[in-house]
């Protein structure tokens, strides 16, 4: 669709099957604005300080201020806005918490962002079923707060307080998801306001169904390219009876993994399971005065009953020992926990705080966890090379990590390298049978991977996006290969 | 699509945007097979034990025999068989072992039925990533045998012995999903050959992903309306160190509900627990000379260690007897908990004896949990006031439930009278915001109520079967929208 905005055609071109029909739409973005100010009033925003707001992303990439942001307040209202995007070749991007690190909702080919942030509400909260159905602008802990005193939680955790919506929407995980799954697993279903202004509703209340395509999980990740979800129902779990946390150093990194994956294959079930790598210690013991082995750490978490919790730290105590662990501290007390598990909660503060002034390239990839200790330390033989200072740290449990690669904003050089490590990462997951992202989202960064990664099924995947968005309004620019 | 081959035209519908495009193909059977019979020689059958055998199916469907039975040998050969047909019109259902309960496999529109018993090889087994590689018509049951002595299995367990293929493509699931998950949570990845003869791989072997729209659980659930499935990899399971396993009886079934709503609120992870009526405890003593208490019984299995499980179902028993159990018996040794869940083993045929030389409506819905004692006992009502016997059985945990509504085939008012029964139970499910089938399917049996449950997003699905098969001969009559 590139260019095509300018002269008011878009020749699609059906990847699948060869057949191509060109459609004339009109791309006439002030006539969009004018009708969308008519419905939205001032919840139509066109300052400067909202297009600057809205075009910015947490990561590296260059500002794209939309035309307008709109501020909808409900189902109703973006039906009828993607109804006047539609007739006007306006392109629609959704917006939450603008936490994404790959710049998933910049405007890259102008239009209109959505922000939800007038869509939060708790429609409906059923504690017998344990679920809820929520609108996509609440976040997670504010989602998390209105639980408190049910005796359930949402555990999906990327670390921000990102949008229920935004995390659904780029298939988010974190810490918990070895053991809570990510948000494929925890939505059960989806109000979705298509390209031509149709809402459907995906899945069910029932907690499984072998009825029809799996539309919840098309939409689960597809990075608002099929359409804009205006509410979703979650899973919730029970809040654990009893929690114990517990760290452990390693001289090796490669043996931290080994003891995982024995921990993993015996099937205790650990909560969350996280490695940090020794540069992030040292940025860790400097900036929070803590005086950590400069080693590759182990942190785990037990979720369940006094009794159990109990065992399971005792055994992965026991197991980890026969791989070299050096010594393992562990707790089931919640200030000891909170002390333990400093390190990992002030990690990223830590690093950057290394070297004020510095931005970042937070790369993610995510391999079989028979491959993680060769993708680790591989990565950490490149970045030894390089001049630029990148920690290492991910979730273990799910053969997914991070580097998170230092730049200094005023040097193009660096932002260069950082770039090209992250971009040797990802190929290096992408050989080891791993994916080019595991939790992030393709967003602006990881386009590049998608033919690597996918080969026919990239194209599968633009023939779906032309048959729901045949003019192209959703997200264009992005996760999809280009049209011709 | 019905008609279409006899006039060698396909009028083709695109329910999305109201486009609408004619495609004209030959739908010209007698050439396929000539070309088919040249590829595979007496690999393609049209014996009529082979047409009959695979025009059969489990349930109370008519006969309907495929024009010809193919058995390839590997994904080369699906290709090419797969290229042939649409050249040809002719329509391809993939089939595994025939255990279907809705039909999946009936070629309705005649064609190719492929047979997948020639490829059921392990491609890769992966211990350290506790995952494995198959081909489609490898057993569930023989995919076991191979893992016995690994630590490792595959834990969905639809009861019959399924093709894995055969239980992606249904999305199938049983007693254990409410502990390992469905085939939706088990599938990692596919290879699936296309109508166009295309092949692509879904998914990956990275434990998560957010790298684009998530094809594999498009592709699971997709009853081979969207390709052939040629390989699949699987997640595997740690073996349990120990498994507990017990029977309580109760007066009443919505007391042993409301037990099994608390235990689930607080995190107890129960292996598999399971119901039956009275009526199934019935047919079971007197089929097995047991003595069982005539009264609803909740079956329940744990799986971790020996501590585990102990203190699980210790606490499992506290909470059903505060809601009324009738005693709990359990214990963590073999032999014990064969004997105790021989009720559950022998149900089925238990029933089926009972009347001789009757046969089956296996019914299958599924209920938000909060809603199945009201769906059971409506049911239970509505069943006391038909002259069919009817049994109910199923997964508490899932809100997933069956009636075996037995009729005598010589008598069409029965047949009529069990459909209708099945009929009443799924609006009922729907009314409850459940779904109309948990785990067996669409097929042949619930595409009425697809519009019902889905409502536009039906016309979605519709649209995703267009862009992938636009000449409609993968397992055409099933499932999504008939074409104009």
């Amino acid at each position: 669709m590139v260019g095509c905005f300018s002269c008011g055609t878009a020749r699609i071109n059906v990847p699948f099957g060869g057949e191509e029909m060109t459609t004339k739409i009109s791309a006439d973005i002030p006539q969009a604005l004018a009708a969308l100010h008519q419905l939205l009033g001032e919840r139509l925003s066109r300052s400067k300080y909202d297009l600057d707001e809205h075009g910015r992303s947490e990561s590296y990439f260059p500002t794209t201020p939309p035309d307008a942001v709109a501020y909808p307040e409900n189902t109703q209202e973006v039906v009828e806005l993607v109804k006047i995007c539609a007739a006007h070749g306006c392109p629609v991007i959704g917006y939450g918490t603008g936490t994404s690190l790959e710049g998933h909702a910049l405007a890259v080919r102008g239009g209109l962002v959505v922000d939800f942030s007038r869509m939060r509400a708790v429609r409906d909260l059923r504690l017998d079923d344990m679920d809820v159905t929520v609108e996509p602008g609440l976040t997670r802990e504010a989602l998390n707060s209105e639980l408190c005193a049910t005796g359930l939680f949402f555990p999906v955790d990327p670390g921000a307080n990102a949008s229920l919506g935004g995390m659904a929407m780029t298939r988010a995980s974190g810490t918990t998801a070895v053991r809570y799954g990510t948000m494929r697993d925890n939505v059960m279903g989806m109000e979705v306001v298509l390209s031509d202004g149709h809402v459907i509703q995906t899945g069910s209340r029932a907690r499984k169904s072998s009825s029809g395509y799996d539309l919840t999980a098309l939409m689960v990740g597809s990075e608002g390219t099929l359409g804009l979800c205006t509410a979703l129902t979650l899973k919730l779990h029970a809040q654990p009876e009893a929690i114990a946390a517990g760290v452990a150093a390693f001289d090796k990194f490669d043996a931290a993994v080994r003891a995982v994956q024995d921990i993993i294959q015996i099937g205790l079930p650990m909560a969350r399971i996280e490695f940090i790598d020794e540069a992030t210690v040292r940025a860790v013991n400097s900036y929070s005065g803590a005086s950590f082995p400069h080693k590759p750490h182990l942190l785990v978490e037990f979720h369940g009953s006094e009794t159990a919790v109990a065992e399971q730290a005792r055994e992965f105590g026991e197991i980890i020992a026969d791989h070299g662990a050096l010594g393992f501290e562990w707790s089931a007390r919640p200030e000891d926990r909170t002390s333990l598990w400093a390190i990992r909660h002030t990690a990223y503060w830590a690093i950057l705080a290394e070297r004020p002034g510095t931005r970042a390239v937070v790369t993610d990839v995510c391999v079989p966890i028979s491959k993680l200790a060769q993708a680790v330390s591989e990565t950490q033989a490149e970045l030894a090379e390089s001049l630029l200072a990148a920690p290492i740290l991910g979730h273990v449990g799910d053969g997914n990590f991070h580097a998170i690669l230092l730049f200094d904003p005023n040097q193009p050089a660096e932002h260069e390298e950082a770039k090209r490590l992250s971009d040797s990462m990802v190929q290096r997951a992408l050989s080891l049978g791993g994916t080019a992202t595991g939790e992030h989202g393709v967003g602006m960064g990881k386009t590049n991977f998608m033919l690597n990664e996918h080969g026919n099924a990239w194209s599968v995947m633009g023939t779906l996006k032309m048959a729901l968005d045949p003019i192209g309004i959703m997200n264009p620019g992005k996760l999809v290969p280009p049209r011709n």
